[in-house]
């Protein structure tokens, strides 16, 4: 017998009968023995539609209102999923954020998980019951009521499985599990039976989008292992766990691509310090969100600065940047390139073997493929290429590091 | 300055604009220095609505349940009445059933307030803020949810009113006050300035909805006064208080009447112990909601019973009491007459007045109004009519104790 806990997205939730189907799921796991906590999301559309109506009354609504008003859409789908759990004969119980003790600090619309007071769902489940918990809440040592922000029902179930020390932790959604690229461009792509926390945090950081960032670091921080699946079917997903050895026999264990990036290049920055502080802050301040920066010093002494941002972004750094020129100097110019996506391979092996960025470059050159820029870190090698090319230029690395699957 | 509580039920926030409407009427007594605390209803139609959903899973969702997912009708509409009393300017925060402090024991779906710990109301008014308390709802002393039942939010709002020792509170309804008879009916009724307990309490129990007993009675209990008037305009309502002397000079306070009401005789009852106790055991377990019992005995030394029941109750009456004939014996016998209803007249008066079921008696009679059974408590008077002939007979009795508006 084993202690499970079960996530739930609102998509999984989104009608009575979607919450018909996870309770016919729980039941199947409790009927094979195991117990249960299941996290759940506000039904799909609910916190949309909470969201509209506040708006209708100002634009700018609380905050802390908006925690209140938010909250009470896991409120709603615990009771209901436990309404038909109870009548499936699962003897089953909710529990709203402060009753499941998820005590919360930070600010209000995206509070952080401060700790959890497991005592009522340890004798939920003493008792041998289950337990449905509203995620994405919490409440303050004060009684104030949070919501968690983006992702924060992942965050919900990867605590609570830590508080309640739960054997395995099922992060329920509607992708099949964590994959060595997206099969929507790479149509050999594998599902993966495990992967690290850093990998998938690497993976997810340049656009597979299978978890928000912060449940991945918080499930590394307290070494909850997770299982990523699909809520449709009873296919096996992907473990999420801390690296062992095993995981580096493997070099790369993941493609991730990232389109619609812009290119903006500075040239003929004097080479005096501060300059650098001067542009990045800028583009911080205009909330120009930066992804790669590359910089290096010309033959003349001059110093050029690149970073990539999403196409969206580019109108407001060019705006931001203009008044930085003149400080810069005469010789300060920018440039600007749209059209270009980021190609990013991932894995942990990286760090015992090498020659891994000529592997791939070789792999692109083949394939007459510009590179762009190039950005390392341990784990990951970034390079951008034409946007026109992204999705050849995934399927050649894929299989040039031996990703393809078989059949 | 004075402290207010204000009850808003879920008409008057049923909509986006009601509740800004709400919000202004709240901002006015802010502007005149008053400070409030407005206690509220979920938005009209969203407890239906999430009844429905729950009876959708299964027709007998459980009322634990139930209580977590109705409760949260109340936590939307106060965040988003904070919102807009915040948009207005008015520095307000919403209070959850359990902020507010509102502590319930006994049954899921119809909780009885123990207690009120008014902690944060009380730092809050002393921070000179405005809030919102969701009405209908609290937790038990274990932190569960409770709903209150109907009327609930009444109840909430007497009892914070109490707990806050506030200067008045206001039901904010649909009607302008208490009338001294239902104004459909006799055109020529009046608004009480006001009115006691006991006096509502009848009135209330004879058909005259405009409160629920339970929160007249916790009022009464505690001795809060409180003034029921329109949500609609600013005309003075009518004060429900304590009965003092000058109250007793007027001998009735207003009439009511109650229709599709229904008689059951039982004739031929033998005059033996237990008897009656057999026949209203055999209705109460059928649920049959008994109003009046009049009961005598013949010069054949045999008994007779009658009831008044609504005309709903009656096929249920019928089938309930044909097994109990037989054991009263051969000369029991069932009659029923439907097509009647009750007039009733209310007034701490009568207890220092006599002759008044004379004086109504006279007034029907000069009416050729034929009077049915007659039941008499303290200070109410009730009388069965014709049905055809209950609205003359309201209107002649309301003329008889001089309850007209001279206008």
């Amino acid at each position: 017998m084993a202690l499970i806990v079960q996530k739930y997205g609102g998509t999984s939730v989104g009608s009575i009968d979607r919450i018909r189907n996870v309770a016919a799921r729980i039941k199947a796991e409790r009927d094979k023995g195991h117990q249960v906590v299941a996290v759940i999301s506000a039904m799909g559309g609910v916190t949309d539609k909470l969201i509209g109506m506040a708006r209708e009354i100002t634009e700018d609504p609380m905050e802390r209102e908006l925690d209140v008003l938010l909250s009470s859409g896991e409120q709603q789908s615990i009771a209901l999923l436990a309404i038909a759990l109870n009548s499936l004969g699962v003897d089953a119980v909710s529990a709203t954020g402060r009753q499941a003790g998820i005590v919360t600090s930070g600010s209000h619309t995206r509070g952080r998980i401060e700790r959890i007071d497991a005592s009522l769902l340890k004798r939920y489940l003493a008792e041998d019951r289950t337990v449905v918990v509203a995620g994405f809440q919490g409440i303050t040592e004060e009684g104030m009521i949070h919501t968690l922000g983006r992702g924060g029902s992942d965050l919900s179930a990867i605590a609570v499985a830590s508080a309640i020390d739960a054997d395995l932790c099922q992060i329920l959604t509607d992708v099949d599990g964590v994959y060595t690229a997206d099969p929507r461009v790479v149509d050999k792509a594998r599902k993966l039976p495990e992967i690290s926390y850093d990998e998938l945090l690497e993976l997810a950081s340049v656009g597979t989008k299978v978890m928000q960032s912060r449940s991945v670091e918080f499930a590394k921080k307290y070494g909850v292992k997770f299982e990523v699946k699909s809520s449709l079917n009873q296919n096996p997903g992907t473990i999420v766990t801390e690296e062992h050895e095993a995981m580096e026999s493997v070099v790369i264990r993941g493609v991730s691509i990232e389109r619609s990036q812009a290119r903006v290049t500075i040239t003929g920055i004097p080479d005096r310090p501060g300059m650098s502080g001067r542009i990045l802050g800028a583009l911080a301040k205009a909330e120009v969100n930066i992804d790669m920066i590359v910089s290096n010093i010309a033959n003349d002494k001059l110093a050029r600065h690149s970073f990539t941002m999403h196409t969206s972004d580019l109108g407001r750094a060019q705006s931001a940047l203009k008044p930085v020129l003149s400080v810069l100097g005469s010789e300060a110019k920018i440039e600007t390139e749209g059209g270009i996506a980021k190609l990013s391979c991932v894995g942990i092996g990286m760090r015992s073997h090498s020659g891994v960025a000529a592997q791939m470059f070789a792999a692109l050159g083949e394939a007459n493929i510009n590179i762009g820029m190039i950005s390392t870190s341990e784990i990951k090698i970034s390079v951008t290429v034409e946007e026109g090319q992204i999705e050849e230029a995934a399927r050649v690395v894929h299989t040039a590091f031996g990703l393809d699957t078989s059949d």
